[in-house]
């Protein structure tokens, strides 16, 4: 039967990628019905995201393109169907409201299979919506307890990716490195511009004229991972920082869905510390 | 000698184009520096826009290119050099200006022929640049008349494009059947939003919260044609229609300058009444 | 007890205006907490918003207002309270799901007394949030018909604004009439582009390269009322004009919840067919 | 005879203030054809900017005002003139070059005593629009003395501002002391982030989707005094340090600009590390 594949393709520059990669569509009788490409000059690496359709297995069309590409070359080919996520939360409901009503309505792209929050503020919003909502208090707990007691919970489902969605404890290396680019954050600041707590406080002392919001990977070096989506919002002196805050609260959540929805139809390549965005 | 084009293929789309083009390139040896497709779905079409380097005969080459593709194809093997171009003025100078300035400093990428205006307020700005000015009044003349004097100017020179830069007086489909693809506009507001003159009057009186500019193709559909960059400011109450065209003024030098900056790199091809901008 | 209020005067512009309405408040021992006016020179008609707080009768501090500015004056004296508002849907969540998850928060500023749908498709939404669903259908009911619905379902609530988050039926003049100034509209094109159906469409066909969204209030002539707020978000040639519909509800929900905190602080003035904010 | 002037108050806070002032205008029968007023409540100031008409003389209303308001008050009365500025640069010619377009327009509200540059490169554009370049080479200088050199040079002019059109050399403090408030300086990021030498290539390298362009006073922090206005661009993956360079030379040119005209209009006030702008 006919389908349709995301063909991701992230190696060395080597000349006749293109040349090859396509021979391979080609000599099958696939289609392509959407391809993007990016050589990284700097690095001499190559990027490739193209959308077939027509028969295929997917082992084997993935066998096939490794036997064109360089050694190194990470190959997959994906059947787009909805991701599973898990979101983590403390207190605020903007950018989880905004993922939950995108769930509801079927256009998310993924299936949320628990919110799990540090506070319980949010599980009357969550418990609307007729999803799990797992409170895991720090209280009296050091961050390494805290952590392993979320990580048992978090290991109870099937997931792709971890989003914090306002999430305001940092995580130890511990847990950053058990989900490598599986952890996605909003950072509330035009990054890398107020790295760390209350970014709106800190923009309005310095009396900046643009506010923003960063979704990124998480990384072990604070609010420093690769970065998928930001976008600003024009400020002025009239703002105290909870204005700011308030305000920024819009781009918060826009920047989030936007990222997320690049995550989930897999159009997001870290490139070291960068993205490369298809 | 090595060298590098710039190669673009406009045709009906086919299965195989990817495959068939990049093995040209692959037979010949040459390397693929950049490459961008879009396919149109909707009207079946194909454009791709490849930089390639190594050693090869442009008249070769595009042949070589016919023979893979469909017969309707455009292809265009294009070697980077700085296209000429003649700019078309009023009495406004920003525009003019902000191109003058980056010509000054071998940034613009083209050669500016001459400007002609229809009134000689800008002669002095001009002529401070070493570059012609020439006034063609349109004073007691018809439309066709004036155009008549204009045409026998510009076709003392070469040139690859005509820039309305803040040129004040509407075009007869005369001279617009004469240049086609060939001459571009700014317009000051974001179309199609406030056609024909005085936009930002009609801004002011609609009560907008945003303004805008937008550079595109001239056809015979008064500010019709294919947009080729569009940009917004915001505004508000306090400010008038004179204070939103100052305002405005920096949008629209910046927007024809990008949009210059996209044409004169062959970064944009026409579809149908469209842009794709690779 | 002390207390505080916005004092809010739009009158023809006269000379002392701000010496005689600050003369009120002092000579009362008033404190401004925060003080803005603007004069529309074209139309002569001078606007303040000013906040004061102190002890004062909100009736009497009216009639002294009365006393000092033009007689055709229109002066509001209003505690800040949450005001109530009714919701007008049809099919799409974004807009309402944005308003529902802001007011169950606590932080809309306002009371959501009920949800008018056209459509049944958003009841399970609303429900969710513990908030009244009313579907008034309009199969094989005129445009009048189904409005009488409607209007004896909205009366029998307290309201101060109707808004309308994507009801894609056009108000008929007599419903429009029953409510001046008191509804408030989200169209997804910034106007006056695209003005009436399916502008996404409108907006693709044209290539545009950018889109946006307008709230407004709703007057008899479609899409023309006074501009609250507008926003804009860039596109390009691969987007196909669902993608744009996605991409634009986005800008759609925030511009809608912008204007309508606005209009809930009391900081718009309809002035004409536009709007003075503050 | 009638004359028109700027009002700029500046003090504590304190009940009254608004009645105060506006009945010395009422008083002597002035018009006020514009009035703004802020509170920064953190700091308990009072910042007024009033445009005034009528008949009055500036030292006489300057200390009637000076009466009604608290002693730590700065009070200006400015008649509306072109202010003197004198330009810093070194071989870049984009924000240069719009400064010099706008004053050879007459519309940059300024008269450009000279163009001091520590390169030469930018003579020929200067002295294209008759305007004196002086080039103050630092070679072999030690700081001090090429800041002495140039000291000697800029106090041979009258002038109002210095403004670092691109000027790279960071000036002593003792150079910055001696002009406070007076040199306003383009830096090439969205500050805070970025500071210092060559923002691009750090954005490029730490892969951020926006990039911008910081307007501000210069103090004894490098980057860090009162930003004025500031302004952001998208990039993405494909483009090179240069290539974000090259796309934020606009972004700069626009902000200085904008910055500028707000400064040269007396309608930004300096508060504390912030700015207030009417």
């Amino acid at each position: 039967m006919e389908k349709r594949a995301r063909v991701l393709i992230d190696c060395e520059d080597a000349k006749g990628l293109v040349y090859n990669i396509s021979k391979v569509f080609y000599d099958r009788g696939l289609n392509i019905d959407n391809n993007r490409e990016f050589v990284d000059k700097e690095h001499q690496r190559f990027f490739m995201r193209t959308v077939v359709s027509g028969l295929f297995d997917v082992k084997e069309l993935e066998n096939e393109l490794k036997s064109v590409v360089p050694s190194d070359a990470q190959i997959k080919v994906i059947e787009p169907k909805d991701k599973n996520i898990i979101l983590m939360v403390t207190k605020e409901s903007h950018a989880l409201g905004d993922i939950l009503v995108r769930h509801a309505d079927g256009e998310l792209g993924a299936k949320i299979q628990c919110v799990i929050g540090n506070h319980d503020d949010l599980k009357e919003l969550v418990e609307r919506f007729d999803i799990p909502f797992i409170h895991v208090s720090a209280n009296e707990l050091s961050r390494e307890e805290h952590e392993e007691k979320v990580i048992s919970k978090i290991n109870s489902f099937e997931f792709d990716y971890i989003v914090l969605a306002k999430y305001m404890r940092i995580l130890t290396p511990g847990f950053v490195k058990a989900y490598p680019q599986k952890i996605i954050n909003i950072h509330h600041s035009f990054l890398p511009a107020f790295i760390g707590a209350n970014p709106y406080k800190q923009a309005y002392e310095r009396g900046v004229k643009i506010i923003g919001a960063t979704a990124h990977y998480v990384t072990n070096d604070l609010d420093e991972g690769p970065i998928i989506a930001q976008d600003t919002i024009p400020v002025n002196h009239r703002l105290t920082w909870k204005d700011m805050q308030r305000a920024g609260r819009d781009g918060e959540k826009v920047v989030l869905s936007r990222a997320l929805a690049l995550v989930l139809n897999d159009r997001v390549f870290v490139n070291g510390n960068k993205t490369v965005i298809f």
